[in-house]
């Protein structure tokens, strides 16, 4: 076999078999198969597609091209969640906790945030003294005690993902559905839960900037976990606006737990109530609508926090900043963000939010650079509301030096308008093995 | 200016402007952009396409990037003649001295044979004594003096080119028509002529299969070079069977000196009359009719014959070998192919018989092969021949090791019929900057 005569298949639009499908991901990994020749195929890719079954034994191949997570060693069914990011997204800090009280066990992965987008292990580590780093034993432990374990990346998982993705950075084949959703779900495949929930994010924030194209991703995704065995399940999320208020580590954190303590924002509480319904579904706890009530209840039960302080807890975490937000770390300074006139907020760019987040040091734009937990964004006016001139806008958090660049940047995707601009949906649709499910 | 926004625009079906394709092949060439960006910009041109006016100005930085020929010191105008290549195709040796006979500068560089194609450059140094690397000087001194030089490819054409060659080579990137008229045009562009004939061949052996991808390919070539300024003309000859019966180094010189005796083939013979009478309209040395006439002549006095004589005499060549063949070289054996049954020749891939003439030792598979220059093959049955059984298709010349490994070869593509083929013409149609006219 040639990987010549592979990328001639797929230029013609040919449909790779598994064979052809690991000779390239093999080749690749071991670099008897250079990048010129990758970058090629991933552009007829690009161009020319992938058929169904083809993509999903290309992202079962690339799972297997590191560590596969065995998660048997805990018992039930295993639930995992995935978001295509977002800015302000702290969903998986309400969710886990709730459907771990419900009795569905979680033991997730998560990430570091990357660019304009947050990632959970951040996040977590702004509360004091928490670990993320557990080994595989401490891990399953704390899951089969306590229900719930989130910690970060541990091994090498889909491999191959990681150096394809490196080189679709740099080739113009990022925005390719097919490869997107493999690299999404070959991680998702190797980190070994029997279900997953994907939320799929949609608008400025997010990387599918259409409802359409989101839907499309979804489909794939939910399409790829069900050919190799997983129980699937996606909702489309807006990502127009950030959601709830908090941008940032622990100011994310701060609004996580307002959920769980029942006084959440309206529409962080909602989304996360949908996407902890939907892993109850595929935990096999009910009807959607049961799943739904079951998660309300553990909120305001109390018990969802209970977990959450838990969780933290084993993991070294100094759980009494959950309760009083004053013993976190505190920020050097704030800055008020003045609206320039009066009107209505017409647009926010959600990107631009979360670039000016990363600005204040709450994020970073390598791997290298350092977070300040407590730098980050506090929305007073989203896309929408009413604002007069010289209101506040928005709060900014961080050293005083960064101040001035992440204005700039925040003012960037900011427009007025005299009139209020069309309401959208929180969650636009839910895709399952059965179809969509639009509203 | 980014490569990756390059990439993004060509894939998206962009057309690409003269400062996006400089900055591109400039980075390229000085190793700035890495060969899997350019790997990935080329599969989405064979993709995409380019436009007529985008592959002229490619083509056009492509011959800039190395050195541009300047032919001014030759008085008059200066045509070349350029064939995508074929197996037997001996028609520069024939064709050149004839342009010259009638008063038409020829200042041409040549190449070498490489895989199942032959060069003008090895067969004319099968005559004892050529030199073919002349510098400057000489070169020009001698197309002044007597009118014709043929030499090697002196100093770096088209750098770009090259290197990008050799990528398409290995990504599936060869067999995409703005990326091999570009290719080809670009070393035209810069050998510096004022007027160029294309022969595109076409069939089993040559790189384009059908009568339309010939046509279109000359369309293209014909395009970019009108639009860089240059007279073009373009015929599409048949290679479906090699033109005349000789291939091999010294066999095709004996078989063109034959043609210019004006006791050639008839096939060879009329292809050289239309490839000539071309040139010399481009030369505006009259009409279409009124030029084959004039070639036709040149050979019938022979003018043209002397012409060639004293071009191989100023470039060293020892001449009596073009009138005592027996004064070559000698093979060190041969071997008779026989007919294994009564029938016509169906068909006999011409690649085949190429490639069987490289066992033989008249070509290269690799550019530091050495070559035998008695080595090759003298058709006796060709395809549409009737043969009876143990009657000789074909003399193989060269050494006895070899014969076995070319026997199988040239067999493999040869079938028989009872039924005799249908004939296919000799030139199926000429392609200008007016159009295209069929024959």
């Amino acid at each position: 076999m040639r990987m010549y005569d592979l990328i001639a298949k797929k230029r013609d639009g040919g449909e790779m078999t598994r064979e052809e499908l690991q000779f390239m991901i093999d080749g690749y990994v071991a670099g008897r198969i250079p990048d010129y020749q990758m970058s090629a195929w991933m552009m007829a890719v690009y161009l020319r597609g992938m058929t169904a079954p083809e993509v999903a034994i290309l992202t079962d191949v690339m799972a297997h091209s590191g560590d596969m997570v065995d998660l048997s060693a805990i018992e039930g069914i295993k639930v995992d969640k995935h978001s295509t990011g977002g800015v302000g997204d702290k969903t998986t800090l309400v969710i886990t906790p709730v459907v771990a009280a419900c009795g569905v066990k979680i033991a997730k992965m998560s990430g570091r945030g990357l660019g304009h987008t947050g990632g959970t292990i951040d996040k977590m580590e702004s509360v004091p003294g928490t670990r993320t780093a557990l080994g595989q034993e401490e891990f399953f432990r704390q899951v089969n005690q306590i229900g719930i374990s989130v910690i970060g990346q541990s091994g090498e998982l889909a491999v191959a993902d990681k150096k394809m993705y490196a080189l679709r950075d740099v080739t113009a084949t990022v925005g390719c559905i097919p490869l997107i959703a493999s690299s999404i779900m070959s991680k998702k495949l190797a980190a070994g839960s029997d279900a997953i929930l994907l939320d799929v994010t949609t608008g400025t924030g997010a990387f599918m900037k259409t409802v359409e194209d989101s839907i499309q991703l979804a489909r794939m995704m939910v399409d790829i976990g069900a050919r190799n065995g997983r129980r699937m399940a996606a909702l489309i999320t807006d990502m127009d606006t950030p959601l709830g208020r908090n941008i940032g580590n622990s100011l994310e954190v701060i609004e996580s737990m307002e959920v769980l303590k029942g006084r959440g924002e309206a529409d962080l509480t909602e989304v996360c109530l949908q996407l902890a319904a939907n892993m109850l579904v595929l935990a096999d706890k009910g009807s959607l609508s049961e799943c739904r009530a079951m998660a309300k209840a553990v909120i305001e039960d109390g018990s969802a926090f209970e977990v959450c302080k838990q969780m933290f807890a084993c993991q070294g975490g100094d759980v009494r900043v959950l309760e009083d937000y004053s013993l976190f770390a505190q920020p050097e300074a704030s800055f008020e963000l003045l609206a320039e006139q009066d009107g209505y907020i017409w647009a926010n760019d959600t990107e631009k939010i979360g670039s000016a987040s990363v600005l204040l040091g709450a994020g970073r734009m390598t791997k290298e650079d350092a977070i300040d937990p407590a730098a980050g964004i506090v929305l007073h006016k989203k896309t929408g509301d009413a604002v007069k001139q010289g209101e506040s806008i928005a709060t900014f958090y961080g050293k005083p030096d960064t101040f001035a660049a992440a204005e700039a940047m925040y003012r960037s995707g900011l427009t007025y308008s005299d009139k209020k601009p069309p309401e959208v949906p929180l969650v636009y649709a839910r895709v399952t093995a059965d179809g969509v499910e639009r509203f």
